[in-house]
């Protein structure tokens, strides 16, 4: 199973590498990081970059699809080299999937026209104004698309896809492969459990969001 | 406050990222990725690469130092330039730490001698041999000294640096902007939680592990 996680200009890193810690330690699944042109992307900060191997016309049907999020693919929700791939590649994915603020490179190719998804909670407006009905769940499962919330949900929701594609005894191996057993020293990685300040303090300052 | 991330060949991924992910967001913090030469490093999986935008002699002394895992630091384990690198960078940082088996790495330095630690449930037995009191906990603090469990477990280890280093509303934030609340669909994260066929399952299968 060929996995394809497309990369772009000010990405955020783990939107992108916590899918691929889970899916590829999936027996028979190979992770491939793929751009309009290979070559090293520089996530938001620039503070790091991974490198694409591939180009994307050299991936056309992928068996799954990844979309990281990051705040670099605004730029990109007009972008019809990468919208035209991901309908392409929609039509004959197995899933099509993304984390964060992915979704609204989903929604820009029409992929979520009507459909429930999620994204990073300060851009849930933004993926209503792109066509989809924006919900508040951690994973979003409509068919053979699954959106993820906020940047860390992509292992929530790759341990998901997971289980859906090889059932619960894998998923639960690569959990405990990964140790995926979260210990947070604070309880307040939602709007509902933060105190009002703090939500209020990063709707003011987006920089730190991702 | 300049972060020191050393990657190296056959890490994991999700080690390095998740700590980079918290801490990038720190206010007034670099995360700097570094290795012995500057170029690209591949993962253990051989699917994804990172690049290392430093070399290490030209960054002796960061604040913080985070070494992450993989099963390529087993050949580093005797690894003079790396081994020196950490031995005099500890000597001056604030805080050293480590991810999944970058403990091991701490270990072969010398820097874990007698202290308390914590590394990949598979790997406990290594880190004892190495000089370290292995413990079952997910996060360990021993002075400026903090480890983390596997892998995932940097993001638990990052959010915990951040409440030492900036305090609680700081840490808070970072969660809520990295919308850290976790939701798996299983609770296999660690071996007291997985089923007895699962960690068989890993012991015999240690490719999976990462």
């Amino acid at each position: 199973m060929d996995v394809a996680i497309p990369l772009y200009d000010r990405f955020t890193a783990l939107d992108a590498v916590g899918p691929y810690e889970v899916l590829s330690r999936l027996p028979g699944t190979t992770v491939h990081f793929i751009a309009a042109e290979p070559g090293p992307f520089r996530t938001e900060t620039g503070m790091l970059s991974l490198n694409a191997d591939l180009p994307l016309r050299e991936m056309p049907e992928p068996d799954v699809v990844v979309v990281p999020g990051g705040l670099g693919n605004r730029a990109l929700l007009e972008d019809e080299v990468l919208l035209a791939w991901l309908r392409h590649a929609h039509e004959h994915t197995d899933w099509t999937t993304s984390v964060c603020t992915g979704s609204l490179l989903l929604a820009a190719a029409g992929i979520l026209d009507g459909l429930e998804a999620t994204t990073h909670w300060l851009a849930m407006d933004k993926l209503g104004e792109l066509g989809a009905k924006p919900v508040d769940r951690r994973v979003v499962e409509q068919g053979k698309v699954i959106t993820g919330a906020g940047v860390s949900a992509g292992i929530d929701m790759a341990l998901t896809l997971v289980d859906r594609i090889a059932g619960p005894e894998v998923s639960q191996a690569i959990q405990l492969g990964i140790e995926y057993d979260p210990e947070p020293p604070y309880d307040s990685g939602s709007v509902a459990k933060a105190t009002p300040e703090i939500v209020a303090f990063l709707r003011e300052n987006v920089a730190i969001l991702g």
